[in-house]
């Protein structure tokens, strides 16, 4: 809050400079920021620049909830496959049904474009992981290996901080070392 | 602090009989609590209830670094085997060396009990894989199986809050669904 009323403020007092062009930019994003018909992604090209970089490994989908997390696995720089926003999670409590998610569109995907692997990347909610299952489902006839991003301890993390349910998970999924 | 406050209000207000109490309670740790020999928890027994428990599985040991980490995997209910509490890590910063810790007493405690695995429980810190790294090398005339709490998304843990550290790490650990 603190930091978005300085940033205003320096707006104003700036107004002829930086809010004009900040005005301008907001106007051209409007104008032509689109929803990438295959992955859900924000961009001003659609396909989006990640769907047609060819330097991409096409064979690999990471499923994300939402835009955001889209770009969060992009600053990783760890991911060098596509990816596929769903736009939200199942939830039966806010009435979000498959309808109303990007599932379609997926499989119309794994109809055309060749996929090895899909990896689910959603939240370790109840929520993102009851959608993980009901995906797994739904990509069974495809008969592609479907991997999940691993649950345990984060990094930095200190024991004594953790709740419960995250240090059982991590000692069930010990590995060796 | 303020929940500190009002429990030392209440302390005072009620010096003669809880004010009393505490005093003989805290009295009576300080006079019978000791560190267990085996394990490093602290309890009025030596070798502490957990070491001598016939319930528990003695095969196991968990490595944690302080009697804090003990009692947040204790908390979990999901381990039932001996735990053995470093006394902290291996640090260059804060001029913690081997003997500072107490890893001879773990290196005792293998030659007398015979152990199948042990649970590395250390946090996800550069200071706590170091010391990881330096158990096993420690261990490894022993030809014990060392296993670590896995890492990745805590439960619970929404991707687009995760540091981009705990997502490369969930997504190069993946596991197949």
């Amino acid at each position: 809050m603190r930091s978005g009323r300085r940033a205003l403020l320096h707006l104003l007092k700036n107004r002829d400079t930086l809010l004009a062009s900040l005005l301008s930019e907001l106007k051209n994003v409007h104008d032509h920021l689109v929803e990438c018909r295959l992955c859900g992604n924000f961009d001003t090209a659609n396909p989006c620049h990640i769907c047609t970089d060819p330097k991409r490994e096409s064979k690999t989908i990471c499923i994300v909830e939402d835009v955001g997390d889209l770009w969060a696995m992009e600053r990783t720089s760890a991911f060098r496959g596509h990816f596929h926003a769903l736009g939200g999670t199942l939830s039966a409590i806010q009435g979000r049904g498959p309808d109303d998610l990007r599932i379609a569109p997926l499989i119309e995907r794994l109809e055309s474009q060749p996929v090895e692997e899909i990896i689910l990347a959603l939240s370790a909610t109840i929520e993102g992981q009851t959608t993980a299952h009901y995906i797994v489902e739904q990509c069974r006839p495809f008969n592609i290996k479907m991997t999940a991003l691993a649950h345990g301890v984060p990094v930095g993390g200190e024991l004594d901080y953790l709740d419960e349910g995250t240090l059982t998970t991590a000692l069930q999924a010990r590995r060796d070392f």
